[in-house]
């Protein structure tokens, strides 16, 4: 096992996976790192709901340009905050980060799809004082696997390849 | 060390430093950790400030409610964004987090300060096309140190100490 430094540096998203399920003593790590995100003033804004039922999993598939991946996971967790606020999103981020990097140090990928809200909502049930903008697809990498999004290239669809050099993004003392 | 799951179930947010610096290949260890964080599309919608002259830090420590901690931090970052959209939010979240975890594996705290951008923007200078709303304070913690925000106990400014209990946030299939 990665330690907690090299875990983190080498998470990348995953988006083709082997079926294998995810054993549920994993699952429950991935949903208390979640839970036990920190967030401002411990409001802690959000809910998680885990798919397993493949029907449901094809329904969200369909409800984001990039979701795709969705179809192929054993399994997602949907991520269904208190608002669209600044810190709710932010913190929402911050629990997304903590379960892909607990899944990650078990050898299982993940991947975020962002799904339109009014085609989601309905999916899981999500009351309308409640927000659903992203599920985290979870899943073993399949062997092999293709550099594709939706079948393009990965260049064609990210911004870049790779990450903008150090000193471009650090500043030291004033922007 | 920690493995993984237990550094990220462990962390909790730190509000009283030991003036000790933070070494300089930690340091860079916390910043690739935030560099190297996934974003939609791959956007890095993020630049990291690094304050450590203490006008900076108390300057800073003026600009938000809660953010009296930055005035005892050897050290913080301000997160930069290129916008308050939802995904430049959520992925600042992300880098937040890789970074709080990757501090907190060697036994460093952080804590998140909530900054007013007209306050914040003109002490480090960061353009008015990108947003500024947070900086964290990263230190070793203080030994018995209070467990207070702003000289007021914890219970008086959270939502709640601890968690909400699993069952009541997570959701199987269905909402």
């Amino acid at each position: 096992m990665a330690d907690p430094y090299h875990n983190i540096i080498s998470l990348r998203a995953v988006r083709h996976f082997d079926p294998a399920p995810i054993p549920d003593n994993i699952l429950r790590h991935i949903l208390q790192a979640g839970r036990w995100t920190g967030s401002a003033k411990n409001t802690q804004p959000w809910h998680f709901v885990v798919v397993r039922e493949r029907g449901t999993l094809d329904a969200l598939a369909g409800c984001g340009r990039y979701a795709s991946h969705l179809r192929a996971a054993p399994l997602a967790v949907a991520i269904v905050t208190a608002s669209t606020r600044f810190w709710d999103t932010f913190d929402a981020g911050r629990a997304a980060q903590s379960m892909m990097l607990t899944a990650w140090a078990e050898g299982i990928g993940s991947c975020i799809a962002g799904l339109d809200a009014a085609c989601a909502r309905p999916v899981l049930g999500v009351p309308d004082d409640h927000h659903l903008q992203l599920a985290i697809s979870f899943g073993y990498p399949q062997a092999n696997a293709p550099h594709t999004i939706e079948g393009r290239p990965l260049d064609e669809v990210l911004a870049g390849l790779g990450r903008v050099p150090f000193d471009e993004i650090v500043h030291w003392e004033r922007w």
